[in-house]
């Protein structure tokens, strides 16, 4: 099978990677518009090959968009009207309603998988691309309903040649979710790290005392701007609505602080603590994975 | 050297095993106002006996408080008048100033060293501790000045066992500085924790869809209430003033969303990303004390 992947960085030379050594692709052509991100790619051993994109898309049997969700809104229509019949096309963006929308319609809507692998790194551009990005998390398609099936058949064996554990959804509930889980997250950390560098200008000995905690909370502000911006404008319903909730109860924590009301605290945390359930969950997730594929 | 510990949680159960197997400590005696975190200490290893108050304080070269930062201030102004005059006593409160200002004018002030290890894991008990958690970290002392020198060069020597940088700062630097560096990272944490957890009450299914990034930024969400709330009350007026910037912060750039100020964000973002700098820094530091560790 020869897949073509539009944008080499992160996630699409560490779909490159796995697609290859997983034995799904024969061959793996790139595209990008950097050119010196092609070039990069290329040398990396990412893709066989890197074409002009009608060339890549007229030879391919699957494609893959891994670009920013506003580059995939714009791209991605003329994309299904260029391919032949035969032909799969999968996005990977991390906001899913507004791409669907976008070709809603299209006589070849059916030949599109809208996707959503729950993976990522705070790294970007091609050097950061490593093959086993995707082990073990969880890959989302969302609309299943609107592809057809050898489609959706080739998108999900896909994901799990990535080793990925395939979930379904619809992209509105996804987009909901996905503000408060992951989006929420890193506008958290992108706005942590703003704080505490404003503060670094008149005191540069602060980051003596910074902790693995501190580095923990932050490591996402270390994230590409160029891929959140469109991300955060293409979900702002939801994640307004999130910065909302979480700045309520941020003002809350604070007046407990102010007014000494040390037990409405400790009551505030222990219901917090309760996120080790959760992020038990997300490990015994992965483990299960890990065994599965053992089992395999 | 006999050295007991009160408090035998994460921090005080994982000092008593460094200091242990340093060779720094030749007996390490424990008391635990639990009794059994007492017992669990004891058939975990963590120290050679447990003894009640008075007489661990009677028998020890050197004391170390390793308790929640309120019990320090209550419990401190008695140990120091009941040791021997040959006797050093450490704190490892994560707070300073008003630990310091509780035993202003004490007579045996001289023989107190007031520290702060910036090392912890979100996981609390006796069974959470672990001789490598302060390995290559930061060990700030307090107010040196205050200390006789024999009092100071032992605390010195105490952190340098457990395989820690140390650096001096002034009490109220340090409560200043570390309200950015951990207790804001800690708060923000928390209320995104809760804020996630209210959500999914009518949304089970959301946690399938957190990744990685989400599960780094909420890490903290999992720390001990009882360690925190005492932490949150003591440095109070820092901790406000640094949570009223980071919530100024994130209206801002939720205004920024709600407008569809994309170029606004992203330039927010842009300056966010130079943390990246920050946290190279602290993982050079960590590096470069493993490499001098090593060359010792």
């Amino acid at each position: 099978m020869i897949v073509s992947i539009i944008g080499l960085g992160l996630i699409g030379g560490s779909v490159a990677l796995k697609l290859k050594k997983s034995g799904f692709a024969d061959q793996v052509i790139g595209v990008d518009v950097n050119d010196e991100n092609a070039e990069k790619a290329k040398a990396l051993g990412l893709v066989d090959d890197c074409l002009v994109l009608p060339r890549a898309l007229a030879i391919a049997d699957l494609v893959i968009l891994a670009i920013p969700v506003d580059a995939i809104r714009k791209l991605l229509p003329s994309v299904l009207s260029r391919i032949d019949e035969r032909t799969t096309v999968i996005d990977l963006g991390s906001t899913k309603a507004g791409i669907c929308e976008t070709i809603l319609g299209h006589d070849n809507r059916k030949n599109f998988v809208a996707a959503h692998p729950i993976a990522g790194t705070e790294n970007s551009g091609p050097e950061a691309a490593f093959d086993s990005l995707f082990d073990g998390k969880t890959g989302i398609i969302c609309d299943a309903q609107e592809s057809q099936t050898s489609s959706y058949l080739l998108a999900k064996a896909c994901l799990e040649a990535m080793d990925m554990h395939v979930v379904e959804m619809d992209s509105k509930s996804h987009d909901l979710h996905i503000a408060y889980v992951s989006h929420l997250s890193h506008i958290s950390s992108f706005v942590l790290g703003q704080t505490v560098l404003e503060i670094e200008k008149d005191e540069a000995s602060i980051f003596n005392m910074a902790g693995s905690g501190f580095e923990s909370t932050v490591r996402l502000a270390k994230s590409s701007p160029n891929m959140w911006g469109p991300i955060f404008k293409q979900n702002k319903k939801h994640i307004s609505d999130s910065l909302s909730a979480y700045i309520e109860n941020l003002q809350a924590f604070k007046g407990m602080i102010d007014g000494g009301e040390e037990e409405a605290m400790i009551e505030c945390m222990q219901s917090a603590n309760d996120i080790r359930r959760v992020l038990d969950g997300i490990n015994d997730k992965s483990n299960q994975t890990e065994k599965e594929n053992q089992i395999i």
